[in-house]
């Protein structure tokens, strides 16, 4: 199945109401299709110029790779130069820390990832987990 | 005056209903700040994968040049070379059509820009001037 | 519905058998997925060490477009300054001549692009829709 | 002498199916040129969308370097420096695991490198084995 603008943004309106309901600081929210590319995203009030970057970085790794970015983020430390190459085979394009969660539909397809940055790692991906599921779909954090 | 995510949602929000009731083709819309980074985007369905690239290139071309991308698109007509070199010199990050509208506030300061992409590039700036007005911006097309 | 690869197995060979029974000088052919990665590809014996990028580039810039390649062309002729920029925005990923062909499926979405680069660019482009159809898509070239 | 894309064909089908036959994962499967150019490919279906990135990073680090893509990694784990500055080198085109092996002719010239991706990186290296022996080549795993 294709991801749809109105799944991304039940996902981004249901990220950023978990961020507000726990008090995370202001988050940014990117839902990316399963070739990587930009379906919908927003930036909340206060947050720094870079967050774009990150969380499309976290997301982009995730669905290039096929494995969500916590899981990149533990690889950096077991196995660092493969990250940092894939990371240059990517121009860049991957952020290996949580926040980048895979989303899959029923039958367990990738069918694009959500990233989000703002607060620590694991709460950005609290944050998109909530998302994922609202929109009906299987995170994989 | 900083532009909101609010007001970049607004702008959205009308950009597309406005490409809807002018039966505009599926349309992309993203929303930079004064420092040509992103707020917020939404890619319509049925939008090809290139779509951020351009609406962004658009949006991003104008803010850093201060110059509505219509005007870079004359420009490019009349001295190729500089914008060649300008889109060189911003990594590629600027497309010349129109399409890209500067944000003014009430004091004409340049607060941000909206890109648009997916039907005529006329069409398209049409699409973000009703998005710009109805977030009380001024804009520059 | 997603492109398989037994379907870009089965472009690739027929838009090569085209190319033999029609003379034509090798030809290496490329088949992307519907957010522009490669699903398969083959450079006939002879070619030069270029070729997997104009193939490349035939096909991406169309599939990131949804616009065939040799419509891109001509559009580069009427608006030079926006296919270059485009281009730019894609990282030189676009080559506007004709071989870059649309696929679309029964229901007319875009899933993915051909792209060919050998021979004149008119011929490249008759072997993408013959693999096209073989593969049961309908190709807009 | 100079790798014929029959050959290239036969190692993609030959590594394919000893993923198949071990109950590897779905393999992406490119092979080059001594020039690091790309003579055939195929991703099978299941794969997320960056593994041609990474499986073109193993084969062509490793055909630039002369020196297969698990060396790299031990090199990597030695001298980080040094590889992560000629992945710079490469533009990021060198991805330092095991899955990238070297093609050998009967002479021992370099005539071009196996890279797979998908499995473990070892079961990636076992599988661009097979495919380099049944197309008669010396492999450099």
């Amino acid at each position: 199945m294709t991801l749809t603008l109105d799944q991304a943004r039940t996902i981004i309106a249901t990220a950023r109401a978990k961020g507000r309901e726990a008090g995370m600081k202001p988050l940014s929210v990117v839902v990316l299709d399963a070739g990587g590319h930009v379906l919908a995203f927003e930036r909340e009030d206060g947050s720094p110029s870079g967050r774009f970057a990150i969380a499309f970085g976290k997301a982009h790794g995730a669905v290039m790779m096929g494995v969500p970015s916590r899981r990149l983020g533990e690889m950096a430390v077991e196995r660092p130069h493969f990250i940092a190459a894939a990371g240059g085979a990517f121009d860049g394009k991957m952020v290996p820390v949580a926040g980048g969660v895979l989303l899959r539909d029923a039958t367990g397809a990738l069918v694009g990832a959500v990233g989000i940055s703002g607060d620590t790692s694991d709460n950005d991906a609290l944050a998109g987990v909530a998302g994922a599921e609202a929109a009906g779909l299987t995170a994989e954090a």
